[in-house]
Formats: structure tokens, C-alpha cells, sequence
């Protein structure tokens, strides 16, 4: 791979004004009122896609906002690497929150980007990650070094949970085909520091409904008589974790993956710094399961968190009710072997099975998704390493992430492929928040690394394969 | 008391028709825009006490709604009565669950009275009953019965927590003097089982607040390293009772007044059906401290429910939040030597002392008031029990009521006086709720009963003195 320095140098204004108009387009799937803007976002890709280099590209409807497909086969013997990418964006909201307008991307220096920032909602989720790769092609077709097959499909509906996404992937399996899924939707640890997202949580979310009497009663008359809702969820959901914080439900560690020695000692060489991590969210200390680090605790062990709960008189003052009602959104992550439609049946039977007989529970399966892992001795990872060592001049370090994208493992199940993970975004360029930015420096460094990906896998391809 | 049957009998209807009359005015005093009907219903009130026969009647103004004050005197050398009651009534709300206008009473039969009901906002709570007494002054003045002394207060902020009445009682110490007060603002057990409540609880009511990092996370980015607030929050809460329903605060119990067996005994022979109470309010069962009854656990023992309580995502669908900050509002019942301030310490001591170091923790408190308890051996009772004998035909069961009356603690710090609570009312007759009514046979029952109370209230006194 030559020149790649040179032709980013020569085009990196192009490269962030074109981004900078993507930008322009509210593409926010969530809001029916973006419906114009959204499909408006898939044209452009259309466009931008053939414009890099794609032979055939088409607007693939679906039951929800439609997928653009591309591609550029080149030989069919070597190998084919699909892109996957979102154009659809979070909502901006909260707006007044934003220093300047959430789709009026402006350019910014900052402290951790001295060469500066755009700032705008989906400069790095996903927009400039995804974009990063139509000028990698762009790079590769106009230098003549494209060195494999490449497709591209970029959703709409990311924001919103994929949901045409199964769709499309069933009925598209053939056209779909390829020897890696390569994704740019995560994060880097650090400028100096890049990393691979080896790993995802699965996860598993509930809502519990614990029912005491038909209707509130006075707390005075009644309380003390008959079981209140809160108390007992409260009694409930304490219950199901132990001193140790470990969660107790029978049969949830069974199947856990548990890491090596050697693995964890591994994972501990990510630079970490605990008392940045404690004042970046200003919490007093740490806590969690026994045994384990924090950057274990939040990737390789599963959890069980209350992501809301309600009941009562949550007004201002006083009311003196015993409430007929207790609610709690529950969600667990889940690690690799875990199945999140067992784990769901298990938190389901114990959490009936602790109600004491004055009340009556409830327990609603929301969703959920698979753990993930990528192996870190297959030729997709090596690749991807390889081109990180070419730009930064030094190996990535894997890296497990505690969120789940749920996609991942649908693509595993349908495509039958690994993916890899490659994010060139910070934790601080602020996704899913007011503010949203992606540094000038990771978008062209992602530009430059991705075609290295490509050349090292298609070498490890065809050595494997010989 | 002489007649007393032939003057209701005569006269009933009247008693009816100047009942609804002050039905019909709205005397919201939780909503500023019946300010008006308030004020209204305040000189209404002080029209019919004049009517009835009290001599020196005024409207006496406090920072809130006026007090209603009348007496007649007619002896230095007899005893006095003062009676408490309130021409204010709750919000009508939810209208739309009334069978008819909340202020346009109407009189229907039901299964408990076959004689007809009243059916209108305040028609038991508290105008039906304070309206028995002015009646009854009625008949012990037309008939030149009166036996003692009569002070009528009548106040207007009941409903919104009496909030002018102690700046009332501070000033006017000497015009309230009196040897007893006698209030109709609760239930009886049945119709045909008279009874006299005897014991109020007290109250300590507290909010907590729990918070972790300083902004809500992502629960997969962070879930199982940081203390999420909420699952925090039900374990603290948890472990405020044991495995025996039983308070585990320091001290909690230290100054409970424990019953004797007799008094056990006693309070066991009111009527009670375990499984009429689990089916009025739908309850699989019946919780709470180990070793006491149901009717025990809701008067005589102190309790902690919580009332409210709410953090992270409460709307629809899922959101994978670790919430910053998780609320609860905490209410303990006390019994009676539990003094309110020194339990609210306790509590505050207690929480902050079993927070992890992962969240902050604070304890803020709102209000509370001090149990109460009327001996069932002075002239009081006596004469309350002997009226229910002449009019019932039986003995009174003393009753503890699980509910707090601070005005009750209030009335004995101020003026020195016991407090009698002689009520009429039935627990189906819906006070506070849609459809509230007041039985005709109640009603008259009422005006019947009280003038035998003067009676052997002022024969008891006279007895004692001499």
C-alpha cells in the first residue's frame, strides 16, 4: 500500500467538507418528523458510494428505512470484506445543551484535539467512522490498490435497534457473502494507544410489576398490615445480589466464560488510571464483584443493574400511601456462553419464586442479544493489527467492551462471519450527547490505517489458503 | 336528656335539608381557586351556630383560612366542652369516579344503609359530623337540656395539614380553655358496634436521596464497576426490616409501649374477619411483624413503609441507564412514648451510617407528629362509653386507629386537655375517594349519642370535684 500519507495529504479538505455536508442532513431515525431528511441521508451514501468506486449500489428497501448496499468486486478468488456502517443519528436533544447547532457542524479545537474537532450530532457515531471507509475505497480505487472484494451496507435504523436489519440479512444472504464483517462504530482508548473491541456483553432486560393490594391504601391505616410493593421489590432486588456482589439467581454463573490467567493478565496491561476513572464521573469510590478489577467487572462478568423503578407518590411533599404498585426496569449483561433467552428464564422462575405470598410479581421479557467475541488468533484480528502497527507504529491492545451491539452476533447467526471491530472515536467525543465531535486527526488516521486492513487480510487470506 | 328521640323525630328532615345545603358548597381548601366557597362555608358555619344557640360566634382570621369559633356558657361552675371540626373537605378528584356531582348530594340506599346515604364530597369528613354537634346543641338548647359549657372551633385548613390552627391555639389559650375535647372526625366499627378511638399513631416522614456518578451512564459501558444507585437504594431500604418484619434502626424500639395481655386480650374482641379484610382490598395475604395480630401490626406497632420511591428510566420500552440519583420517601408510624424528632435522628443516624462508600447519601425530613393515647380509665371515656350505652344499648370497644391526627398532640401541648373521639362514621364510607357518603341513620345516631356524652360528662366532672 503506497502513497497513502500522500494522497490523504493531498485530499483532506475535500475529505472533511464532504463530511462536513453529510453532516448538514438530520438524519435522526427516532423522529418521524426526520422521515424526508433520513431518506434524503441514504441518497447521499448512494451517491458518495458510487462516486468511491462502487460498481453496483442500490437503495435496498425494507419494512423500516432502507439499507444502502454497495460493492466492488475485483476477483473472485480473492477475498471480500464487508463494510457496516449506520447513516441514521441520535436525536440532538437535549438541544440547549449544544454550544453551537447540532447539524451546523463547526470545527473546534480542544484540548485532546489540537488539530480540531467537528462538532456536530453523528460526526463520529457514525457518520466520520462510517465515511472513513467510502475514502479508504476512494483511496484504494484512485491509487489502483484495492487488493480484495468489498460491500458495503450502511443501515438507517442503528438508533432506533436495528430493526430491519434481521430482514434484510435473511432474505440477502447470498448477495451478502464475505470472509470478514469490518465495523467502525466503537472507540480507541487513546490517540497514542489504538485498540480493538475483541468482546461484547449480551444482555438480557426485564421489567418486574409487584402488585400488593387492588388500590393505594392509607399508609397510616393500613401500613404495617399489609405488604407494600416498594419494600418488598426493594427486598427483592437487594436479594439478588450477595455481599460480594455476586448475583444469585441459580444457574446464572454456570455457563460463564471464565478468562486465564494468562488473558486477564493481558487485559490488565490496557493503560488505566483509577483515580481519573473515579473523578471523570465524580464518584466517591468504586464497587462491584469481589475478586475482580473494574475494567474486568465491566467486560468480562456479567451484571444486573437497575436501569429504573418506580411507585408510589414520587411527587413534591409528603403523601402518606401505601402503593397498590411497584415497577423496576432490570437489565443484566451477559459474557460469552451465556444465552440471553436461558438467562431471562432463569431471572424469570427465581424472581417469582422469592415473592413472599402477600403480593403478586410479574415478570415481562423486554429484549435482549448475545455475547460476543472475536478470536484474537484468527487471520481477521492479526490483520486488523497489522494495519494498526503500520500507522501507529505499535500493536493494538484488545480490548472487551461492556456494552452490547446486538447486530454482531445477528450477523454471526446469519452470514456465518467474524467481525471486527476497529473504532477510531474517543470516550470524550461526547456520542449520544450534546456536543458530539470527532477529531480531524482520528477521521484521516482511520483513513490511512482501514486500507491496511484490507492488504494484510487478503495476504493472511492467501496464505491460509495455500 | 329527656325527649331526645321525639325531637330527632320531629325535626329530621330539617336536619337533612340544612346538611346538603352545606353540601352544596364547595370548600376545597387544597385549591385556591374555591377561595371564595371557603370563605363562604366559614360564614355559613358561623350563621348556624349562632341558629343553634351559641351566644358569642366570630370568624376569628389566621395567616390561612379563618377558624369558626362560638360558645355558650352557661355556668363558670360547670364543666366545659370544647369540639373540634372542619368546614373544609379533600378535592373532589377524580370526578370522573363519582355516580353523581361531588357537590350536588344526593341521598341513595345501599346495602350498609338501607335508610339512605348522603352521597357528596365532605358528607362524613367532615361536615356530616361536625354538623351532628351543632344539631345536638340545637336540640339541648330548644329543650333546655344544655348541661355545661360549650366552645365550638371550627377550622377551614384540616384537609391541607391544619396549618394555621397551632398559631390559633398559641394565641387564644385562654378562650379555649376547657376540661375535655370532643371531636367526630373518625369511624365506628360497625352500626351495631359502637366504638371510641383510643390511640393515634405517631409519624416521622422522610425523604433519602442516593447518588453515584455524577451523571446517568451508560449501564453496559459501566454496569458492575460503579454502585448504581438504585440497586443501592433497595438494598439499604431492605435491610431496614429483618427477617421478621422487625425495624433494625438502633433504638427504634427502645421506648414502644408495650400492651399487657389483658390489653391484647381486650383489643382482640373487636370484631374482625381475616378473610373479609383480605378480600375488600385483594391481598393474597396478610405481612407483617412476626408475633403481633393484623389489627395489632396497624395500631400498636410502629412501622416503616415506603411511600414513594423513583430513579433512571420510568417511561415505555428500555432504556440501559446506571442512573446518577435514586429518591425514596420513607414514612415510619410510632406508637406512643416513640418521640417523632428523636426516631427522625435515628433513622437519619441509621441511613448514613449503612450507605456503601461507592454513593452519597442524604436524608432529608419532612414533617412528623407524636402518637396519642386516651386513657380508658378517666371521666372522658367514661362518659363517651356511658352515651354509646344509652343510645346503642352496649358498651364501646376502645379501638387504636393506625393513622395519625396530629392536631390530637397538638390540642394536649397547647391546652392541656384530653381528647375524645367519638366518630360516626363507617370505613365503606369512602372519605377521601369518589362517591363519599354519610349514612341518615349515622347521622341522626350522632345527634342523638352526643348529648348524652354532656350529660355524663358534666354528672362524672361534678362527681369528681365534689
Amino acid at each position: 500500500m503506497n502513497n497513502v500519507k500522500e494522497y490523504i495529504n493531498q485530499h483532506q479538505q475535500r475529505f472533511i467538507d464532504e463530511l462536513i455536508e453529510l453532516l448538514k442532513i438530520p438524519s435522526v431515525s427516532a423522529d418521524s418528523t426526520y422521515k424526508k431528511e433520513v431518506l434524503r441521508t441514504a441518497n447521499e451514501v448512494e451517491k458518495r458510494l458510487l462516486e468511491a468506486g462502487c460498481e453496483q449500489v442500490e437503495i435496498c428497501e425494507t419494512p423500516g428505512y432502507p439499507i444502502v448496499y454497495g460493492e466492488k468486486i475485483i476477483d473472485p478468488n480473492l477475498p471480500t470484506v464487508l463494510v457496516y456502517g449506520h447513516y441514521d443519528v441520535q436525536p440532538p436533544d437535549p438541544i440547549n445543551l449544544w454550544d453551537s447547532p447540532a447539524f451546523e457542524p463547526v470545527i473546534k479545537k480542544t484540548k485532546i484535539h489540537p488539530e480540531g474537532a467537528i462538532f456536530a450530532r453523528g460526526a463520529c457515531d457514525d457518520k466520520g467512522q462510517m465515511y472513513m471507509h467510502v475514502k479508504a475505497l476512494e483511496l484504494m480505487t484512485k491509487t489502483n490498490q484495492l487488493p480484495c472484494n468489498i460491500k458495503f451496507m450502511i443501515e438507517g435504523e442503528e438508533e432506533v435497534g436495528s430493526e430491519s436489519l434481521g430482514w434484510f440479512l435473511e432474505r440477502n444472504q447470498k448477495r451478502l457473502e464475505n470472509d470478514v464483517i469490518l465495523i467502525s462504530d466503537t472507540g480507541m482508548i487513546s490517540k497514542d494507544v489504538p485498540s480493538i473491541t475483541t468482546g461484547l456483553r449480551g444482555l438480557s432486560y426485564v421489567e418486574v410489576e409487584i402488585t400488593g393490594p387492588n388500590r393505594d391504601l392509607h399508609s397510616g391505616l393500613y401500613g404495617g398490615a399489609v405488604a407494600n410493593p416498594l419494600n418488598i421489590l426493594s427486598k427483592m432486588i437487594a436479594s439478588l445480589q450477595d455481599e460480594n456482589n455476586k448475583i444469585t439467581i441459580p444457574g446464572f454463573y454456570d455457563k460463564v466464560e471464565e478468562l486465564t490467567p494468562k488473558e486477564r493478565a493481558k487485559m490488565a496491561e490496557a493503560p488505566f488510571d483509577l483515580d481519573d476513572y473515579k473523578d471523570h464521573i465524580k464518584i466517591p469510590d468504586i464497587h462491584g464483584e469481589k475478586g475482580y478489577t473494574t475494567n474486568e467487572r465491566n467486560s468480562i462478568r456479567p451484571t444486573l443493574d437497575v436501569n429504573g423503578m418506580w411507585g408510589g407518590y414520587i411527587g413534591e411533599g409528603a403523601k402518606t400511601v401505601l402503593p397498590s404498585k411497584a415497577y423496576a426496569k432490570i437489565s443484566m449483561r451477559l459474557v460469552p456462553n451465556q444465552d440471553w433467552k436461558e438467562i431471562t428464564e432463569l431471572f424469570q422462575k427465581h424472581f417469582e419464586s422469592i415473592a413472599p405470598k402477600g403480593v403478586h410479581v410479574k415478570v415481562k421479557p423486554h429484549h435482549g442479544g448475545q455475547a460476543y467475541v472475536t478470536p484474537i488468533d484468527g487471520i481477521e484480528y492479526q490483520a486488523a493489527d497489522n494495519a494498526f502497527q503500520e500507522t501507529f507504529g505499535k500493536s493494538a491492545i484488545p480490548q472487551r467492551s461492556g456494552g452490547s451491539i446486538p447486530i454482531v452476533s445477528m450477523f454471526e447467526h446469519y452470514l456465518s462471519s467474524k467481525t471486527i471491530l476497529m473504532g477510531f472515536g474517543l470516550n470524550t467525543d461526547a456520542i449520544h450527547s450534546p456536543n458530539e465531535h470527532f477529531g480531524i486527526w482520528n477521521y484521516l488516521k482511520g483513513i490511512e490505517t482501514i486500507p491496511f486492513f484490507y492488504k494484510h487480510f487478503t495476504e493472511l487470506y492467501l496464505k491460509e489458503k495455500n
